[in-house]
């Protein structure tokens, strides 16, 4: 069997989990991983090679985008052109439409294909969001996210003046409303309601019930699990309150490298062009015989 | 916009459904209906026209199969030769991969589309059940199913001597196991014990917890209501307990005709050839702008 060739660019926390996947994947070889210095490689790397560019790797298939949210589309336009399939988990929701158009310009001009925007939410809740807009097509779908770590809400309350160290925990109310529970290290000196002030104001929290709060740690708080609670009452043809629930309690970056590597895999059975996880059929995201996927799952 | 042109085949439960779904999709045109007889033409459908042969229709881009599910491979073999893509609901688990086969080489051979085993379980089950796959690749799935009518089991005991009417209710015990709720209408002087024994002894319930009891009016207790509640509990990459949870309280025909108005629009898109839901991105069920679709659903 010719094994899939794939690059992990980035080694942060998904990047992490991505090697995981892959090492437990039949049909994927590891080709090597991209980051910006190859000092201070981690012990987990030992047998892997790791380069500062992608072309030092040889044959790479699809390259795993496991950067920040916003380097994807710089990355992603390099590689396409170079003849390799790109994934990522570009998760800034209104941008989606624009990366997807400018990279689906470039991979078709180049043969190749990109998959973006494939994580939980974006990625595998939009699946199920569109499969259940199909099944009641009048309705309304609620979206509601945790308990669990917010990293935008976490971002913008490190940037404020006197913090050392914070983590934005994201509470679901339901009807797709959230409370926002902010601990944070405070540097010396700092007060905490001129934080709590600042933060309420910012207009990532200002819509949102939201708690500050000052601990002595944050390190000891933070913990990788989150969750998805999403709700359907809708419409079939004309008959009314089909009810339709999905849940999730997951490890968050575990599940996203998951998702990453089931659509690494079904990038080499598309078209050439940029597609999210709602325009690819899922059974490419699985390896293994068709007809016995088939026998076994639907 | 050119509308798609549907024709229902076979007017019983199902297809009163997809009739009024059809109805709410403004991307579609009813074509007409076909039946046995189109004598004792019910009220319903005095706008429509009602014919014995699809051709008496004019131009028909997609039949949907509301017959028994027996009786789908011949219909659909027969409309796919003419040109027609088709559409159904086969349920049979075990007979899915070949009817696939079979029909895939007649479409493939007269340039048309067949979406197969296209409902609730087979079909929209399948696709949450083949992500959940992807999400957590070990693991196990358990689908419950219930409560609700079951009509294979219900025409099971049906069949047994001194049963006049009867209805087999399904009720999930979680992990995948059943218990039966058999409701029996016996015929004059019929004893319930013995049917109890019969029904008890078919291989449909012999492995399962089985309850039969007699009711004055079986009709009195038919409720189209039914249930879904799918579990997996599994591995993303090297991390452990990842849990997902789908369930689903619905109208069964109602949704089972919903699906397949969705696959029928879906089978305009695809190439040659017969598919499971799970071998059709889900995009592809709803109507409307595809980039529109992604900025809303993604």
């Amino acid at each position: 069997m010719n094994k899939i060739k794939a690059a992990i660019v980035g080694y942060g926390n998904i990047g992490h989990f991505v090697l995981d996947a892959l090492e437990t994947a039949a049909d994927f070889e590891v080709a090597g991983v991209v980051r910006r210095k190859v000092t201070d490689i981690p012990e987990r790397l030992r047998p892997y090679k790791v380069v500062t560019d992608i072309k030092e790797l040889g044959k790479v298939d699809v390259a795993i985008l496991c950067t920040p949210t916003r380097e994807v589309e710089k990355y992603a336009t390099e590689y396409l052109a170079m003849g390799i399939n790109t994934v990522d988990s570009f998760d800034i929701h209104t941008s989606i439409v624009e990366l997807r158009r400018n990279l689906g310009k470039v991979a078709r001009e180049n043969g190749t294909v990109a998959i973006i925007s494939a994580g939980w939410d974006p990625g595998s809740d939009s699946v199920v969001r569109t499969l259940l807009q199909a099944a009641a097509p009048k309705g309304v779908t609620y979206t509601n996210f945790g308990p669990g770590m917010s990293m935008g809400h976490t971002v913008c309350v490190k940037s404020k003046p006197g913090v050392k160290d914070a983590l934005s925990m994201t509470i679901p109310l339901g009807t797709g409303i959230h409370r926002r529970m902010v601990y944070v290290e405070l540097e010396e000196g700092a007060s905490i309601d001129e934080v709590a002030k600042a933060v309420k104001a910012d207009p990532y929290f200002a819509s949102d019930e939201t708690h500050v709060m000052a601990v002595p740690s944050v390190d000891e708080l933070k913990d990788m699990g989150h969750g998805v609670n999403m709700v359907r009452k809708g419409v079939s043809g004309t008959t009314q309150n089909q009810r339709f629930e999905f849940n999730m309690s997951i490890n968050n970056p575990a599940l996203t490298a998951q998702i990453l590597v089931g659509v690494a895999r079904a990038s080499m059975l598309q078209k050439p062009g940029a597609y999210t996880m709602i325009e690819i059929p899922v059974i490419d995201l699985l390896p293994g015989d068709r007809e016995k996927l088939v026998g076994h799952l639907v």
